[in-house]
């Protein structure tokens, strides 16, 4: 994964464009880790050669695994990043479409970029939190932490 | 819903934490009218516990609603915010993911969040206007209005 | 199709309103090269009245078309204008609605707009090049060619 910056401003926009084989999750993370992102959103198209959606199901309050082992577009991933105990997190949706065109989608747990993913990513100048929640067991924003942080 | 300002300069970005129960366009119209948001656009992710979605019928006129009473993802949401008569107007299509992966959408009538719908919103210093267009009943962004406004 | 320069700074938005009968990559090619765009990226919501998605075949290194001849409700279109031998090439993928709220969806090879398309454009000041890979015929964006131009 290269990431270039495209507009140095108070708020700052970065394109990021993986390569094959890379893995999603792990690239941003590590790129949100050393550019010290904290309030981040972004969205991006391209294709994967393998992905896992996640399903949220309410009584076991975690993700079921959906995975797909097939070539398919990127048709759009979205997403932030904001701080989970101190550290930068990744949170990401995704619509994908398989040969036949239909489209599916879930919470992104993993993908496998092939042949390229294109990522247009905006940094604020804040710093978002997120928070465990007892009720769902989920990383919440916390925009009062956010705001007495700010 | 909470909202938090990420970014003011001659544009703004907020960013919108939803919260369990709430209504999507009312909160997200009310919003809009508390900011005076005349020219916005947004994303977001998150989830429903239902959705209406709406599919323009061309000889109808009007959308047909489609619902869907079921948890599901929400995998992205965009749209953009204008004014109609001069109150602030929201305008949001839909994708959703279903328990089996399965992607859903169209133009967003309604919507319950459960747990949480994370939303970005750019507002422009200009004023977009929609005006009711004869031919299909729908009120169409009329960027001429918009250009004698700014 | 008509445009409107919502912000002016170091980097600019536009909203691009289409009309009825408006072919999509067409029109916005059209646009970015008369404003010389080198670098942006959009998002859209609207209706087309059929569109041709496409879904690369990794063993014949070209997209297989898709054929939707039917109206449906535009979710998401997104994607990025970059520089390719000195022209302005539009890159977007795209999720459709269909009548039964099913979505579909790939490389957005061609569109014909009805009645609406709301298409949000940042221009950033810097110049995005695609090269060709050898490895998939495809036009990749090429971050080296970027920071050295740059």
């Amino acid at each position: 994964m290269k990431g270039q910056l495209l507009h140095r401003g108070r708020q700052k926009t970065y394109v990021l464009v993986f390569e094959p084989g890379d893995e999603v999750i792990d690239e941003l993370t590590a790129f949100a880790r050393a550019k010290g992102l904290a309030a981040s959103h972004f969205t991006a198209i391209g294709a994967f050669s393998k992905v896992t959606l996640g399903y949220f199901e309410r009584e076991r309050k975690d993700y079921k695994p959906i995975r797909l082992d097939e070539q398919v577009e990127v048709l759009i991933l979205a997403g932030d990043v904001a701080l989970k105990d101190g550290e930068p997190k990744v949170h990401a949706h995704v619509v994908v479409g398989k040969a036949d065109g239909t489209a599916h989608g879930g919470h992104l747990l993993a993908a496998r970029v092939w042949p390229t993913l294109e990522l247009v990513l905006t940094e604020s100048p804040r710093r978002l939190r997120r928070r465990s929640d007892a009720a769902t067991g989920l990383a919440l924003l916390d925009l009062e932490a956010t705001a007495t942080a700010a």
